[in-house]
């Protein structure tokens, strides 16, 4: 199932002095990933964000197992592991070819502008049903 | 005459695969010497955003000199060189010890939330005049 | 003529809180645009660099017509100017649709790892030549 | 106690559309943190990558619990919580006057520049017990 899958390719200054990408930047990467993953499910976060539903990271973990470098063109997987009225679970698969670069895991909430806490967006769990029928259709 | 004058320790991200400091994080060093300049002058840009004034970069002009590297403790020197109803002038010199590394130069302009033109804020203006006097009465 | 032109998917953290993309992610994108032309004339910029032949940029400009925000897809259409032995100039338009938003201008000398001027590349200017009668047998 | 800590005054474009710190911000600002830190126990992170002692973060673990904003002076305390011969851990509290903006930890690894593990250099080791010396002797 090719669909949460995007391709990155590592920009000169993402890379630091070691010549790898620096580690801070992956947190952008995964947030690319989900963006597009709800895109793919119907969701526009930037719509979201115009309603007045922001989704915060609250926790963000990163296991780095072998260095990304600069012009590489790496793969993303994203997940959608699991949502409930308080949070969105995603978890990530970066590869490089076959290998396995990295793993993470998000935690979004939704606030408003205020910064009140709110239930996650109904379009949110809709679009976390299509991931459930998709893959139990998929392979 | 000091007052303003930031010191800026480089980051390790702000680093690339070369070891120096990647071009374009000086416009955000440059930023962070106006943004104190306006402060020491009695600006909050805070504030003034706040009040939905915005002052975008509408012009950007470095020029590189030497490289700055990792760790680095470097002096940025900012000038008010020139606010006008329509834009506000400011002039840089970036130095590692007496080291000329680079300088640039940012035109400001002023708009509202909607994107619309907007005059210089008055409190730059004030901000410029005070500027004046202390140069004028300066060392 | 396509060839030299990028897509940009402008990204979440590369907006700033006007909800612009910040002004010194510009010259990022810049450096992909000019990494790619190089890329699609033969000459790969990392080979370049593990030859320990750099090419830092000494002087970037920039002028900013219109707001780019989170979430668009924008254009970025790159030029090589000219070439001598001294320097490469590169020039951009940045467009949403057909409206450009941005214009610039970077000058790339080459240095060795040492820091020490040393001539363009041949690869650089056998690139310019292709560029050139791309373009005159172009459209 | 108040050697371990820093300031960190938020930047511009650290911020997104939503006005607060970048979530992979943070990355970068723990690494500030532990880089000071080791500075303050005699260990210069630059001096240890000259000689081919690298130490990239293998894992990264951010609880954020308030929002930071553009503008506020922020304080981050780093300690460093275990060193064994394999790994570094270090963990952050990042605050606002008392208030607990995020918690965190990083895994530090040491490697050669060929990728190759090394034992983490005893200098850190001696940092470590100047650390704990100074803690049971401390306030």
């Amino acid at each position: 199932m090719k669909i949460h899958e995007i391709e990155i390719r590592v920009r000169y200054p993402e890379c630091d002095p070691m010549g790898f990408a620096h580690h801070g930047v992956y947190a952008t990467w995964f947030e690319m990933g989900r963006s597009e993953m709800l895109r793919q499910s119907g969701v526009s976060y930037k719509e979201l964000e115009e309603r007045g539903e922001l989704l915060p990271v609250v926790d963000l973990h990163i296991r780095y197992k072998k260095p990304a470098r600069y012009d590489e063109v790496l793969r993303l997987r994203s997940t959608m592991a699991e949502v409930t009225r308080a949070k969105i679970v995603f978890e990530y698969e970066l590869l490089r070819g076959e290998m396995l670069l990295a793993t993470g895991k998000t935690v979004n909430a939704c606030i408003d502008r205020e910064g009140k806490l709110r239930s996650i967006p109904d379009v949110i769990f809709d679009a976390f049903e299509v991931e459930k029928q998709r893959k139990a259709g998929g392979r």
